[in-house]
């Protein structure tokens, strides 16, 4: 079966909040959010994701004003989001963005462990590395950290982290009132981690996850990060434009994965996707033209310029745009291929910008919802994915045509489930949960 | 009228998680929160609120056993607790601490604003400066900062929050669709803040949250608190044992908020305490009784040790309690009242702890619910507070003499709401919101 998680955000499809059917309110919009969520929820899906960024993006001309112009700015901050929605649902999974470069080890582990608790077993973390020196000035730093500094301070993270969740046994709880006792000390462990990038002590203030570790997301294409994700990802958030691109990767990761030891079903690579649904394929095709006609490249070249860490404003707009893949700091692997299309279809600098704002380079099915259930049934049973992210250009209310379109479609050609199938996020994934390094005994 | 807010959280009175009528299952209790969340609004009270510490205990003894032995040592993560309130409540405020030692600002600014949003203006953030070396060891440093250093990076954490929050305009949304404008770049401001602890350029990728700012709680009795809670605090929570001592509190504070320049009743002063609560007087004191005798003295003396960051478990449990107040380097304000308390009645060791972990030296008042209302009437008449924070020895599940007993006797002397008479929290606590620093014009 194949697993599906919806990002509760607009903001991909750089047009989408222009259009007549979004339904935001352009703020935080708390009940657009939890309508969504229940829909999902009603709909089976796997998880809800929220991303997140942690400055509005002001490469682009060293200034946030393009930006804040152009785009769908607002970000609801993922930790407190996922928290709320861990409130209102039930069964969904809920999984959102942290950055091991900007968060604090300590907090982020009692933080994720509540959401746990909180959700009976649903959280998921998705660490990511933060590129842009936007985001650095805003956490007292002048730039962003290097890449390999980088990829070592997010393995050091996760590692200190589930050290902290796996602090207290499962068992630790004695609860015995009539003899006074709470817990066992003997169930608790100082970490006593000390490494090149954190120092922490030890043991959390809260009791182990219902998971045992909340589900670890990663995102990433770059070397480094398949090597970082094949060691201790359990999902794999990944942009594939193609399917040719997504089984390569599928197949590089999950022996990568098996090299290291690990079953390959025991991570889930799912590709995003921007949907572009309508009743018929004809329909499709002119929302599609409609919402391509409501960018304006600025949104794009902004986007890119904080995603890359490298300013596009200085090239004139309508120049071919040049390639500078040895030139960037940002997200390296996501721009490789990016660049390599615009250079070899000679496309203007407006042109990437509107292109690339169309879908942020993400797979974009267009066409009805039996169409779109029929590509993405292609690519999971070509070995592309095990699933898909769901990026919709754009929220709305009271129809969605991915939800209630594509859904059972993919239900009908039974590759995805018509009930969930276990209590926890950890379940539905069919992933095992994760042996306690301290506390195995207990 | 007066002001009440109520700890969602066991672990004040350290017999209480022994009590008989206690419903927590011990673990981080969700569905119970979310009853008393629910139960409190229909009291109608202003606010819960989630306290918190960054540790296990482990002064005592230089080891955690003790303080996992014999108390309530699950802290369920307040920020993500809040939010997940926010969500299933409509009027209540929710209120829950953050340290200004270990929080980032960036972070903290970007949580309470999406809280604040979620809620609709509901709010709350309690600003402490964290006192004991163990927590101090789970973010990388061996102590925890001097007494000047704490406050000093206090005040500069409340500047730098507060000028993210207003480095949007109230009114930069503009989600002008037809002709693609989302913001306008003139009404968001970047902060440059460059201070002694904190370098943040901003601005914050949120808009400005619905009360300005969430409402700022400060908790302390120390003149270097009263002198940073008389600059900024907008509520006091406070520890005071006695009517005597909280009047003199009381006049103290609203004079020094008065010299710098604030209207006196801009600042609510709400003491602490711990209610025991039954149908008689006779039964209240039965229960008091029963709950004094489940403490152990070590509850009490391993709380003790971390507050005052002093390790206590080198005196000898039947010797008698020394005058060490020159020597604590944790909350000094709290613990000058401790340690004469004890010293004057030449109290041992052992009883010190058990006194303590009573009500951690919080104002008890002991009786049937018109017994307790006629007592925080008097407080309140007599110009000691603007209301109270309930600390409950333990929570219950399906009845509560506090919420539904003393809290109609005080609506019935007319000394509290019956009704909500705001939206926001701001509102039903009578405090203006605050002018934009930056963007006053727009």
């Amino acid at each position: 079966m194949m697993h599906l998680a919806l990002y509760l955000e607009a903001g991909t499809h750089q047009g989408g909040w222009r259009h007549p059917d979004s339904s935001s309110s352009g703020t935080v919009d708390w009940p657009l959010y939890k309508k969504i969520a229940r829909r999902a929820e009603a709909a089976k899906l796997d998880m809800l994701f929220v991303a997140d960024k942690l400055s509005i993006d002001d490469n682009f001309g060293g200034h946030f004003s393009e930006t804040v112009k152009y785009r769908a700015v607002v970000r609801p901050e993922p930790i407190t989001l996922l928290s709320a929605l861990a409130a209102i649902t039930d069964n969904i999974g809920i999984g959102g963005t942290i950055s091991s470069s900007y968060a604090v080890p300590y907090t982020a582990a009692r933080m994720l462990a509540n959401i746990d608790h909180i959700s009976a077993g649903r959280a998921a973390w998705n660490l990511v590395t933060s590129v842009s020196d936007g985001e650095a000035r805003n956490f007292g730093r002048p730039s962003h950290f290097s890449h390999a500094e980088r990829y070592d301070r997010a393995a050091e993270f996760i590692d200190v982290v589930q050290k902290l969740w796996d602090s207290w046994g499962d068992d630790a709880l004695v609860l015995n009132s009539d003899e006074g006792v709470y817990a066992d000390p003997a169930a608790f462990t100082y970490i006593d981690h000390k490494g090149t990038h954190f120092d922490v002590k030890g043991p959390i203030n809260i009791p182990r996850p219902p998971q045992g570790h909340p589900v670890l997301i990663q995102a990433g294409v770059s070397e480094s990060f398949i090597d970082l994700a094949a060691k201790n990802a359990e999902v794999i958030f990944v942009v594939q434009p193609t399917l040719e691109r997504a089984k390569q990767f599928y197949k590089v990761l999950k022996d990568k994965a098996q090299s290291y030891g690990r079953d390959p079903a025991s991570i889930k690579i799912l590709p995003g996707i921007v949907p572009i649904v309508a009743e018929t394929q004809e329909a499709a095709l002119a929302k599609d033209k409609l919402l391509k006609s409501l960018i304006l490249p600025e949104a794009g070249l902004s986007f890119m310029s904080a995603s890359m860490n490298f300013d596009l404003s200085q090239f004139p707009q309508d120049s071919l745009f040049p390639d500078i893949s040895e030139q960037i700091t940002g997200s390296k692997g996501r721009f490789q291929f990016v660049i390599k299309h615009a250079v070899e279809n000679a496309m203007t600098v407006a042109e990437v910008g509107k292109w690339y704002a169309e879908s942020l380079s993400f797979f974009s099915p267009v066409g009805s919802p039996q169409d779109v259930a029929e590509q993405l049934e292609t690519w999971y049973r070509e070995g592309a994915c095990d699933g898909f992210v769901i990026l919709p250009p754009y929220l709305e209310a009271e129809k969605d045509l991915f939800l209630e379109g594509v859904v059972p479609c993919l239900q009908a050609a039974g590759v995805f489930r018509q009930e969930y199938s276990g209590s926890s996020l950890r379940e539905n994934l069919g992933l095992q949960p994760p042996a306690n390094r301290y506390n195995s005994a207990i």
